[in-house]
């Protein structure tokens, strides 16, 4: 038994240019034309660079686009839950052209790109399909409706990941690095788990779970732009990698971030989500409840159930579903909705806003709900913010799941 | 999706007679030559008339009895992991002819069979392929060496499944019964859990590992001759009801016994187990520390470790793999070794013997060990016991988990 292959059965695709060639190119990325890529756009171009998104080449076309949104499948067949696409108002660019893609952030040129089609899209049609709604206050929603007129389809050349070596150092691995240390750790069977916050009891119960059948867990944060209210991503792993070294058997995890942004588009993203591990070489995706979710535009487990309609075969990943966790004084331990038959009075439960006052103020979790070495961490940071800034957190608010 | 096939692929083959054709049959045996069959061969006979045993119709040949030992298949080439022969040292019975074959306990005829052929076997050889020694105090190979001089091969009509149904009512479930109950539930992944004895916490935590990612566990109790010692099937069958009753969630669990005695082949009686959980409908078995071990005949992982050395497709029914289980303290909750990084002082253990001993004497257990409905029954029992049934528990001794 070896590791699930990258998705579509071939190698890994790392558009990343490397040594002269990165050099030639960056050169040559000078003199053309630059678009500006939106967040989202760097995030993908990113993936594309490091091999997240094998076996794409770069951004899709119309026909892909279509199969996409209408039947998770791009024009040559291979199975895709969302479209990949890059988005412009430019009237200038020509189909046959070369640009330049920089980030809008940064400025920095990310990517050259070899523009193979020009087309407009029916935005709408797209936020249905993958969305399942139009509403522009889906922030999936809003990103597909604040695209250019037109998308630009065609392979790309990547320069650069952006700072995220340089601000996320070990943590940022690319599915090569990954897949390599999951062999030299002898592990065949992963599960992702996927975060963007610490870990309370109710997440490494779920790791548990995974790691009591499996080799290791995958506790993959995704990386990029914070949102205020959102721990940053050095708290986050100082408070995740305490709760390890504490609380997991050595060699059961390893902690490592992916650099793109957040879709929302719950049942699709989750599927996105298991496409994009096994380019990193888990075996097994967490889903739980409400994963990659937002507001109430999904059922609670409509991302656990669309594993079960996708054609079989079309991921080598597969789900491993688990319901809403908790510790129950009842049960004694740890448990969800799955194994616990006692009522929500006999739940330890406490909202991200409670999480976040009571640590603000300095007061302890209850051991049942987070480990006291990672509420150290988080009520560390949370009492260094300024009053101001526990204000602005308290206003935006965070998921403490 | 749906279950998983029968063994072989094909449906299910019960070999118990029904109706007109079991009351002729049951005529025709009284005039038959009568051979006494062993415990473990009555069990076999029963497996095979509820189609637990499918696709066997009977007792091996030499060619498959040889097949099974050396490569762990059929002459057919259908996987099977340990032989299932008829012994006897009687003389007269030839090759051609008919037999009854009665309880050597009872007396009551189980089965007539049509004697295909009739051979010597190494049994050393088979004590050494199939149980790894030919050491006699092993329980399994002094049931082969106690085998008769002659091992017969042929096809079986079963005429009664003894008296279990009786004895054991609802939970002698055959496996048609048991599909068709996980059908009802709309169950398609169900983990077996293999046991004899009442469930621990411990207990309680493998099934519920299996539940949280699955649609339910069967509960699928050693049914049979007990040793003394063991407890009494209605004193567990009542203590498993009320664990279930008090900490599983509705529908979860469904409580089942099956007629085979066990043979302690450690490692290649792990596949039996999976084999005929595939027959019983259950996608996966739950193999924990020393499955199907007695003494240090195996390496505590073995049974985990044979189900990779088989071939691919052996088997629809699959293994969970799990590590010994216990409360940790310092883990504040249920653990086994792969996911508690903590030390032996940290966790819960209670010997077989002390349980006994502590609940003889009307002791609580502690709550991280047993839960306090399920010690009451226990404690029931062997308060009920005479001084001189417990120094006889006390001196057989039984397994806690």
């Amino acid at each position: 038994m070896a590791l699930v292959n990258p998705h579509g059965g071939g190698p890994l695709k790392a558009l990343l240019l490397q040594g002269d060639a990165l050099k030639a190119e960056q050169a040559r990325a000078k003199s053309l034309p630059q678009l500006k890529v939106s967040s989202r756009e760097a995030g993908d171009i990113i993936m594309l660079g490091i091999g997240g998104f094998t076996p794409l080449d770069g951004f899709m076309t119309k026909a892909d686009w279509q199969g996409v949104c209408d039947g998770m499948k791009m024009a040559n067949g291979l199975f895709w839950p969302i479209p990949v696409t890059l988005s412009t108002d430019d009237e200038a660019v020509k189909a046959g052209s070369d640009v330049a893609l920089a980030d809008s952030q940064t400025g920095e040129i990310l990517a050259t790109m070899r523009v193979s089609e020009k087309y407009a899209i029916d935005k709408a049609h797209e936020c249905m399909q993958v969305y399942k709604t139009t509403d522009a206050a889906h922030p999936g929603v809003k990103m597909v409706m604040d695209q250019g007129k037109y998308n630009l389809a065609g392979p790309i050349k990547v320069l650069s990941t952006g700072d995220f070596k340089e601000k996320y150092g070990d943590q940022f691995m690319t599915p090569a690095e990954t897949r390599a240390k999951f062999e030299q750790m002898g592990w065949k069977r992963i599960a992702a788990f996927q975060t963007r916050n610490p870990m309370h009891r109710s997440h490494e119960y779920l790791a548990k779970i995974a790691i009591e059948t499996m080799d290791g867990v995958l506790v993959h944060s995704l990386l990029g732009n914070l949102k205020p209210g959102d721990i940053p991503a050095d708290v986050r792993s100082e408070a995740i990698a305490t709760l390890v070294d504490n609380y997991f058997a050595p060699n059961t995890v390893i902690q490592a971030g992916y650099p793109l942004d957040m879709r929302y588009a719950g049942p699709r993203e989750a599927l996105l989500h298991a496409l994009f591990r096994q380019n990193y070489g888990c075996s097994h995706l967490i889903v739980g409840r409400d994963h990659a979710g937002v507001g109430d535009y999904y059922g609670p487990f409509d991302a656990q159930h669309i594993f079960d309609e996708i054609p079989k075969g079309s991921l080598e990943t597969v789900n491993m579903n688990i319901d809403w966790t908790f510790w129950c004084n009842k049960c004694g331990g740890m448990a969800s909705q799955r194994t616990c038959p006692h009522t929500k009075d006999d739940r330890i439960l406490l909202s991200g806003t409670k999480v976040r006052s009571m640590l603000s103020e300095g007061q302890d979790l209850p051991v049942e709900f987070s480990r006291p070495e990672v509420a150290a961490v988080l009520k560390k940071y949370y009492q260094g913010l300024t009053a101001e800034q526990n204000v602005k957190v308290e206003l935006k608010g965070h998921s403490a799941a």
